[in-house]
């Protein structure tokens, strides 16, 4: 089953923004069991988009329309779906509702120009939209279905995955699909290709392995599809608990979770808390673990102590360990360590101390060293990472590899 | 003059990857004057391919391609380029002395696979790659420019600035162009636009000024266009600075600045230093200015102080006044700006104490409420916000809104 995607609108040829939207969607599709056969950014012209219109309907069966849907005059999707189709605008009583109650909510009158945002091509089922004034549209059209929805992201989302995605899925009768995500940290996609590489050749035709990589972590997730719900389903959890053995050692967790929500849970469910004593990362941790909603439960507070005298007043750090091995050595990240677990009385304690570049780096400790440790209240651990000469992606690194040491530290998984 | 961007690879039609290339490639050519007709992702399919160069050239006069380049055999831009213009692959030895020296440098032999990477084809004017094996390739061909080039970000973008832009400037004989950008922070994109309304009505036509948001702050880019040079620079100067007075108030840098960069050359210029006391901001400040190189410079630390006994212990704030105030009162963050600039022993102090929900809000502190305070050795000033409902926007809102603040507090504007 093929679909194309057509964004209407300036802003992206422009390069004002970036299409998020269609890789979002292409990405929803796939999931779905539906592949996406092009892409197409067209700007906010009649005649442009009528020809991408043309052009995609000769290749595909289902065309996703996103923008142009807006009450501005610049604004002409549904004038141009009109002429396409050779029909007129009506108005639809249900979406009008809609819009006087979205309104009414807001504490607006409903003017002439948002009464329009509830009129509708006649030979079109409107979609409603519930975060938005602006219906949806699902047309039929010789065997080709088109589906036009509003270019906001949350708008465009929301409507996607409650309504139109099952909507789809109903009209094309798609196949079975299950999907489940590993996430891993520490070892790069090559190296983990290498590891996984006989149980991967030796996956059924109907089950698929996808590496998905950012800056030192790798999700990889596995698609299974099929008629045959009761044998996929099967068949599927008995490769991924494969998969589950072969990466042990590097997985973290598993679907939406993070490495924030991990060691958050961990701490929750055992009553402990949590500070942080940073350097290179300069807050970057402490911020990751507060992006998470009731982490006050649990996390207690960091010192970032970038100069070495904060390290010395505050984490206890000695001035003859600072001056014989540097900043960026076993011995300071061991004391920082130690010195917050002390200082704001917590059980479990994350330090490091790095050359983020890109200036500072020598021979003996190149730009992109980083120590790293994590302790509690009887004992510390303490490693050397080297990321690169990249600051942003050497600190973005070694937030990662924090908290995964930590995560392996409570579950005693450290020797 | 109108340019088509194609890409080619199915890493964007799974959703694997969102397409930042062409945002960017239409964000350089809209610079140089070239309007961007259409961008359109295709599948790694010959005769897709070969359809999307005949669309794309019967509507534009410069089609830029990117992706398919590789050495793979799913790569198969080149052969694809071939059959279109019907011609044949020859090796390039200019190109095969790159790739030989580039895998030199790498410590490998040049395999026959790679051998492959210096052959164009033969209507071709190859694009040497100064930082990868893959060269990109310029045609021209009925009226129509071509330009294939590797899908690497890194590469492409390095080519399109030192090759393509400069040849297609000079092919095309582009317009004189301008850009200036003014960075604001603390004002609404829709009240900016009112507040400048006037003066934005009278732009002559060869003007333009585009409003770029983001999360609590708006960029302002002047773009001016015309063949007289000297022209052009008057008149584009005239209306830069009556912009930059109209919105002096909330302007803190230009062009490539950022509040961190600018908050750092203020205080690097005055020998002055910084340190942060943060709560509902987590970290998230002192994340931002050490993401600066050089900052060790004038940055100290930060109490990430997340805990009320943290506030009370490093920061010195009151008990009483957090039993009868509350963490998240001017009272508090006024004692934690204070008590950092004492503790750490630095010129300049950020405090920021709110409920970034989404638990936590009550009628009189909504979720959203976030008390900003900047102290020196002398004084201290603190200010309320009410930035909504989303946790990330209201702590990304809170930390550009301190180091605004900031700013101002350096040069004497908060009253």
């Amino acid at each position: 089953m093929h679909v194309e995607i057509i964004t209407i609108g300036d802003e992206i040829l422009i390069g004002q923004i970036v299409d998020t939207n269609s890789a979002w969607m292409a990405q929803q599709l796939n999931l779905c069991g539906f592949s996406v056969k092009q892409i197409s950014s067209v700007s906010d012209q009649e005649s442009h988009i009528l020809n991408a219109l043309k052009e995609a309907s000769s290749r595909a069966s289902v065309v996703l329309i996103t923008g142009g849907l807006g009450p501005t005059k610049d604004d002409i999707t549904k004038k141009t779906l009109c002429k396409y189709f050779n029909t007129a605008l009506v108005l639809n009583e249900d979406v009008y509702k809609d819009v006087e109650q979205l309104f009414k909510e807001r504490g607006y009158e409903v003017t002439a120009l948002n009464r329009g945002q509830a009129e509708v091509p006649a030979n079109s089922i409107a979609i409603r939209n519930a975060v938005g004034t602006a219906p949806g549209m699902w047309f039929e059209n010789n065997g080709v279905v088109y589906i036009s929805m509003p270019g906001v992201p949350y708008e465009m989302m929301h409507m996607m995955e409650h309504k139109v995605l099952p909507k789809l899925k109903a009209h094309f009768k798609a196949p079975f699909i299950l999907h489940h995500t590993l996430l891993t940290q520490g070892i790069g996609e090559s190296r983990l290709a290498e590891e996984i590489d006989e149980w991967e050749e030796a996956l059924p035709a109907f089950i698929k392995l996808a590496y998905l990589p950012s800056v030192s972590a790798v999700r990889l997730r596995l698609s299974g599809f099929g008629d045959d719900k009761n044998q996929l389903e099967i068949e599927f959890q008995k490769q991924l608990n494969l998969l589950r053995l072969l990466v042990s050692k590097y997985c973290f967790g598993e679907n939406l979770e993070t490495l924030e929500t991990v060691v958050g849970q961990l701490l929750k469910s055992s009553n402990k808390t949590l500070a942080t004593a940073e350097s290179c990362t300069g807050g970057q941790i402490a911020s990751a673990i507060t992006k998470v909603p009731g982490c006050s439960a649990y996390f207690k507070g960091s010192i970032v102590s970038y100069a070495n005298e904060i390290k010395e007043h505050f984490l206890n750090v000695s001035k003859d360990d600072l001056i014989n091995y540097g900043a960026v050595s076993k011995q300071v990240v061991e004391s920082m360590a130690i010195g917050v677990v002390n200082a704001m009385n917590v059980d479990y304690a994350i330090a490091t101390s790095g050359i983020a570049g890109p200036d500072g780096g020598s021979d003996e400790k190149p730009v992109g060293t980083v120590w790293i440790a994590v302790a509690d209240k009887h004992k510390v651990f303490a490693k050397q990472f080297l990321f690169g000469k990249n600051r942003e992606r050497t600190i973005q690194a070694a937030t990662l590899t924090s908290l995964n040491l930590l995560r392996r530290f409570i579950l005693n998984e450290l020797e």
